[in-house]
């Protein structure tokens, strides 16, 4: 299957980008009737036939269009600490892309090394992911934001704070509540401050636990959309 | 916490060996009556004394032991193809390692891209993994198997194939026996061949899916392992 990622479609006709245009020609060597698949990333899942095939503009017929593919009946929101090491952070954005992530907020908190990220690169990342694994729904990425700010800003029904610290956690899965929306915090590799979950805890985010293992903060992440996914199946 | 790999300690005294002297001598900067941590990779959990500080053989007391330390009451064993990109298998096997693993082997497929991999490299790999998430396990690591070899040597309870192909499946959490020792087979790129998909059901291999998601042959073989230790914990 030929999948494009077409955001700004609309209508019954669709042109394809430069960039696209000459992969759709030159790369896959397609050409007039052939059939591709776009995504809009908001649910829309089309079935398209090439009508006029061209290296800089390559126009579509819009055949089919099935609205909310896929479509979850669960909303996560991760914020997680982007790490140290870039590649990990990529790593997780495209793992938690093909397990099921609806939002990602890098935070940055009082013991993030990392304080600033590429999010145009990190689209990226995701967006080949949402085509690999032909989701119809892009999961969006927010520009950084500081851990204080950000706890105040949530919009989700149920929150959790997972950390490594003492204290009184649950196991994420003896505290979910099915079919509803989640928002996870995933600290740096220093955890977050005693400050930083204080304050957590006063805005009523539940400290939770991922199981026992000593998991890197790409992998907690990971884990999350692990089990909000399987537990939502 | 100072974490070493120490497979050959036996008795209540051990001599690091002379990278690891030079590790905790010169890098750690550890002197007389230092205390650091041993594990053995079979369960042994070790609180040990420096008792003799040197850049080339540094003596060690043993003064405490656990065994059995994080013993699992299951045992996972993935047979899985080596990715066409050996980032993304030495991706699954520091990921796996940090969630719960006992045994991989590298198989070798009909339409395996890759077939040969440098275990040495790769057991690296898992060691650090390893240490970094405090295991005493160390998962064994097996020289690449062709798969129409291997489905006649698992020795585990339950016996899994994932694969993307039509036909009868179920998820893998509804034929999971907890407790229970498993093999799960995970295949290429390119997925099982019809062929193999035959042989393995006539060995009682029971084919499963991984949720509804299209994975990546890494990813589905980290979602095995999160299913398995999940469901069992």
């Amino acid at each position: 299957m030929h999948l494009f990622y077409t955001p700004d479609i609309s209508g019954s006709q669709y042109e394809l980008s430069e960039e696209e245009s000459r992969h759709c020609v030159k790369v896959l060597r397609l050409g007039t009737d052939d059939i591709i698949h776009l995504i809009d990333g908001r649910g829309g899942f089309y079935k398209a036939r090439i009508v006029s095939p061209d290296a800089r503009r390559t126009i579509l017929e819009i055949e089919e269009h099935l609205p909310d593919y896929g479509k979850r009946e669960h909303y996560l929101h991760v914020a997680i600490a982007p790490t140290k090491n870039i590649e990990r952070f990529e790593w997780f954005l495209e793992k938690a892309t093909e397990i099921g992530i609806d939002e990602v907020t890098p935070l940055i908190c009082d013991r993030s090394e990392r304080r600033e990220v590429k999010t145009g690169r990190l689209s990226k990342i995701i967006t080949s992911a949402v085509k690999q694994s032909i989701k119809a729904y892009h999961p969006v990425l927010h520009e950084p934001v500081r851990f204080r700010d950000f706890i105040h800003l949530h919009s989700q029904e149920q929150k959790f704070i997972a950390h490594c610290m003492e204290g009184e956690k649950s196991p994420l899965n003896t505290r979910l509540k099915l079919k509803s929306s989640y928002i996870i915090l995933i600290g740096p590799e220093g955890d977050f401050s005693p400050a930083e979950l204080e304050s957590a805890l006063k805005e009523g985010f539940v400290p939770i636990s991922l199981g026992t293992s000593r998991l890197r903060t790409e992998t907690a992440g990971l884990e999350a959309c692990f089990e909000v996914n399987f537990l939502n199946r």
